[in-house]
């Protein structure tokens, strides 16, 4: 059979399973990878499993995310993952060295590899040609232990790329239409594969931009060929000897062919409070802008900067507009420095803030009041930029530099005219300025041993869910409407990253901005139970969104259908996904109804359950969606207390 | 007779008063400056007196301290500034542009100007011959006025600089020094002159280094001539129409003469938790440090990063520490930049802030738990880097940077051994790039007229308090140790610095890392009394930690010293500060005590009030160390219903 690019890689990976779409498989991992404000119980998890040293190929630690360091929590976290990392053999990547996936990429992706990385903005690797899969924090520990990795068969997407991007028009424009088409539950449980014509023509970082953002549709992960375009990037990277061609054999079955012709983009703008939200920027009432964020994993490469402060030469950030710019690497920081581009954004009034991922999940740089943010990240959910008042509206760099400049919605050719047409003159270096110093390689195994894992006051135990019981009787704490994000259940910003060591302190703070009152009502009710409507759970990947319900006392999660990171949580996390067979049935639940689930162990396996609403009295069917090793998982009370008995087997 | 510099400038500015030490004179205000983290109730309280136009030469609001925007609270205050200024015909710095010192003596200092500051470190500017003296925000608010400003006269002290700083040796030494010999309390009530051929040989910004740092003795403020150094400065700035050579005059007299040989200073270190804690760096017991900060106003001009940055080449960042860099001005950046140095700094695995005060005042880069920091800014205060388990010790740049190359204390001879005279190479650039982009003027007064000032939803009232009344009977709601700070009051950090508009808010938590209990206490004895040790309300001139208390009912602080600039702010916000005549009276009073006062009106003018103790039945003595125009303000119950009173008068 002629095979896809995802099939390819999928089957030197394969360990068991089927590979039929929607079924089980399990696959080995190459790689991991974690970031500061997700990790620390990733590696606390490690620690309990027992394992002395990873067994993967390579996993790497990033510092990345919150570098404000507003309290002592991080600095602390920081101090943990770094010496967790030399104890368990894995790199670390020094904060300000760069966003875990620009790096990861750069320095450490290699096509054909599976890698695993504990944020859903993962599948940027998939630029050249690595699979590349967003996961829950307690799966990457999975996946360091050398356990094959239980995925659910994707479908297969052959997104056609044809045409070329004018002058002007990003590759964000392109994940944009496809948003726009696809909608942000359209890619659950698919890959988008990123062939043709014009998909040759799109540089590594152009690739990047896509592939990352595919996660905004909830896709499994994205990819791209393993051609000459990522030959030559990673010879501009000094580290040609990874490249192996990988490209879909000619006549690969796929199942779904999607069309998209390049030339027709013209800058789009993902309108708030969902990144599907997309329109024609030039179509979108032109509101008054205060803040415009350069920046993020997805659009911070060399040329996107460089095509931005393109837009800024000789020009001005507005006076009423706060233009901050976050490069996604010190290695692209030091090629734009060397080329002119940080003085033209400096003279041009931006503001340089440290490489680092900050203001993308409100780390930094909230909207003030009310106030409309035009940023070039992924993701503008209500209140993702800190403050539920402002209204976010995404770009590409250089629709954001056009922005800042007019104080309104504006594109390049708004404000270049003609001379756009320099910005296509605009490439990647054909040689990279490599400096590993920011890498922290693993220690030989002798030294390792040694390491002490040092523990600041924050970094408390990671708690295991209890084991299912049979009769399951409990009330409904909350009620949700629908496409709630992990934002909504546990946010971001600087001071609740920072807790994220801490459930007992993190968990008061669950749905803190949705549902004030939620935390409180959950711990008063002991045990209760989320309804919630569709695609539940969407967004960061953040385990801690399963992880504090669990805490609470919440043992499932019933939904109209749940995004699958976060579904992937709650099974590891032991809150039993659960989905209406009939989703009329929501509108007859209200929050404090009592539901009683009897034989809950026998039904679990039949994927169907009965639900009762002692309160209404009515009775509802449930399915669970999930995979004979998913429920394996939630009989044994989580993903932990699997993985021991796993491990353990496996040493008898 | 001859006279000081100080002399003249205060006597070219004389309004009415005595020139005598000690004795109250008024002076005409030039100039004035305020910052983000302070000012909001500065421009509330111009709003309040109803003028429509500031009528000093020269007022300017920096947007400089806190760009993290953690939260909406802070874009909320910078919209609310930069809308105030314009209103009010004030220029504003924006965000990006440079600390306020930095900044102001660049590009609107000039020789023989008086100025004053909403910040305490605005001596800075001392560094060009400009008499600049850190104010409460309500002296900004008074001076913006045109009202002449009182001041005590000061005594004024010869510091008559020779030798010449020995290569790795900086300006800080030269303070540090003063610091050690003279104590945080030992400048209360005097200005330093820097003097002497070592003085002239100084270039403006180590000037500034020196001048800035006097506010950790306690000083009115510190100055140096407007000399050849001064002329050079400024002509570099492209501004050499604002030079005037001000000199003193051959045999001008000085109440006080200290003798300083540069040549005998060595690398110097402040240690915990003190400023005046100083000692040679190389006998102090070598620590693991965490982190290391080169920024503040006090030390990060392009020399002093330069040096820094000679240090670093060719090396790097000790794996276990975290060094950063927050560069004092954009243009300093860009000359940096131009050089090389920012490359050099990036190569070395120095992460770089964005251009603000930040860490300086615990606005990001906290220590990790029981932490070892090691700054170049000014303070070291229990708590200043917003972590109280942690240690900070206060060094030159090039100290800093061969710290954290060695992950211990370290000189930079320590690290270049004999390459350490490359160092002496270091100058200012002959001329700086001009770019004052990040400026906006005043607008004229008819489009002014128009502007409507933005205010956000945390923008509360300018609190007034009570007109003081003959009996006062009160409990005392706290009894501190020696040396508080402001920052023990009232803590910047990036979480609390935003709520300083909203003084209901912050209220609840005055005091909450010293006495977390504090507040609620307060509160519920509605009114009470805070009894102090020496030196009390050390630190930063925010006024909020006379606000703060106020609002929470505190009617007089009783202390042993009070400092100079938190002494003014309790008058201004009619909170009043009694100081015991015998100490030993200090040791019997207790928390909880109630104190009372008999026809505190009559005897406030006497500058000596008897405090009834009713609990422990004893009699005590406070004087009061107010001029004349203080006690008419403590009587009128504060500066604004004083300063309304006075414009009144003036109109009829």
């Amino acid at each position: 059979m002629e095979k896809s690019i995802t099939q390819k890689i999928l089957g030197s990976h394969f360990v068991s399973g089927s590979m039929v779409p929607g079924e089980e498989l399990f696959i080995k991992v190459d790689q991991t990878l974690t970031h500061d404000i997700n990790a620390v119980m990733t590696y606390l998890a490690f620690e309990a499993i027992g394992l002395p040293r990873v067994r993967t190929e390579c996993s790497v630690s990033y510092l990345d995310h919150n570098l404000l360091y507003v309290n002592n929590m991080t600095p602390d976290d920081h101090i943990y993952l770094q010496s967790a990392a030399k104890k368990f053999g894995v790199w670390v990547s020094r904060p300000g060295n760069g966003i875990c996936h620009t790096v990861h990429v750069s320095r450490f992706g290699a096509p054909g590899k599976v890698s695993m990385g504990g944020d859903s903005h993962t599948p940027h690797g998939g630029a050249i040609g690595m699979l590349c899969i967003g996961v829950g924090g307690m799966d990457v520990a999975t996946a360091m232990t050398g356990v094959p990795m239980r995925l659910k068969m994707p479908k297969i997407v052959k997104v056609n790329l044809t045409g070329e991007l004018r002058p002007g028009v990003n590759a964000k424009e392109v994940i944009l239409e496809m948003l726009r088409r696809e909608s942000v539950k359209g890619g659950l449980g698919k890959v988008y594969e990123y062939v043709g014509p014009g998909a040759a023509a799109l540089e590594v970082p152009q690739r990047a931009t896509i592939a990352n953002m595919g996660a905004e549709m909830g896709a499994t992960t994205s990819i791209f060929p393993a051609d000459a375009q990522v030959k030559k990037f990673l010879e501009a990277q000094g580290r040609g000897d990874a490249y192996t061609e990988i490209l879909p054999d000619p006549d690969a079955e796929y199942d779904e062919v999607i069309e998209l012709n390049m030339s027709e983009l013209e800058p789009l703008m993902a309108c708030p409070h969902l990144p599907d939200n997309v329109k024609p920027l030039r179509e979108v009432e032109k509101k008054k802008v205060q803040q415009v964020f350069i920046g993020s994993c997805t659009n911070t490469s060399y040329a996107d900067v460089a095509k931005a402060a393109l837009v800024f030469r000789g020009r001005h950030v507005h006076e009423d507009v706060q233009c901050t710019c976050g490069i996604a690497s010190r290695q692209t920081y030091r090629e734009l420095l060397r080329d002119g581009y940080i003085d033209m954004l400096l003279g041009a009034g931006v503001r340089l803030l440290e490489i680092a991922c900050g203001p993308c999940c409100a780390i930094g740089q909230t909207p003030p009041t009310e106030g409309v943010a035009v940023r070039t990240s992924n993701r503008n959910f209500k209140g993702r930029a800190g403050n539920p008042t402002a209204e976010i509206y995404l770009v590409s760099p250089e629709s954001a530099a056009a922005t800042a400049i007019m104080g309104t919605f504006a594109t390049a050719a708004d404000v270049l005219g003609r001379d756009v047409y320099e910005l296509a003159n605009v490439r990647e270096p054909d040689a990279y300025i490599v400096d590993d110093s920011m890498l922290i390689p693993p220690l030989p195994t002798e030294e390792a041993e040694k390491v002490e894992i040092t523990r600041g006051p924050n970094i408390k135990f990671l708690p295991v869910p209890d084991v299912p019981e049979q009769h399951l009787k409990a009330a409904v704490s909350l009620k949700t409407l629908d496409n709630v994000s992990t934002d909504d259940i546990t946010p971001a910003s600087a001071e609740f990253s920072s807790m994220r060591s801490n459930i007992p302190l993190m968990s008061q703070y669950c749905y803190h901005r949705y549902a004030p009152d939620f935390a409180a009502r959950a711990k008063e009710m002991g045990t209760s139970i989320i309804i919630g409507g569709e695609n539940y759970g969407q967004g960061s990947s953040r385990e801690h969104a399963a992880i504090n319900p669990m805490f609470l006392g919440v043992k499932c999660v019933i939904a109209k259908s749940i995004a699958r990171i976060h579904k992937g949580n709650l099974v590891n996390h032991g809150v039993i996904p659960m989905m209406f067979c009939d989703p009329a049935a929501y509108d007859s639940i209200d929050e404090g109804d009592v539901l009683e689930i009897e034989n809950l162990l026998d039904q679990l396996p039949t994927r169907r359950v009965t639900v009762k609403n002692d309160t209404k009295h009515f009775e509802f069917e449930v399915s669970l969606d999930l995979t004979d090793n998913e429920v394996e998982v939630v009989l044994a009370g989580g993903q932990l207390r699997f993985l021991e008995k796993q491990l353990k087997e496996e040493r008898v």
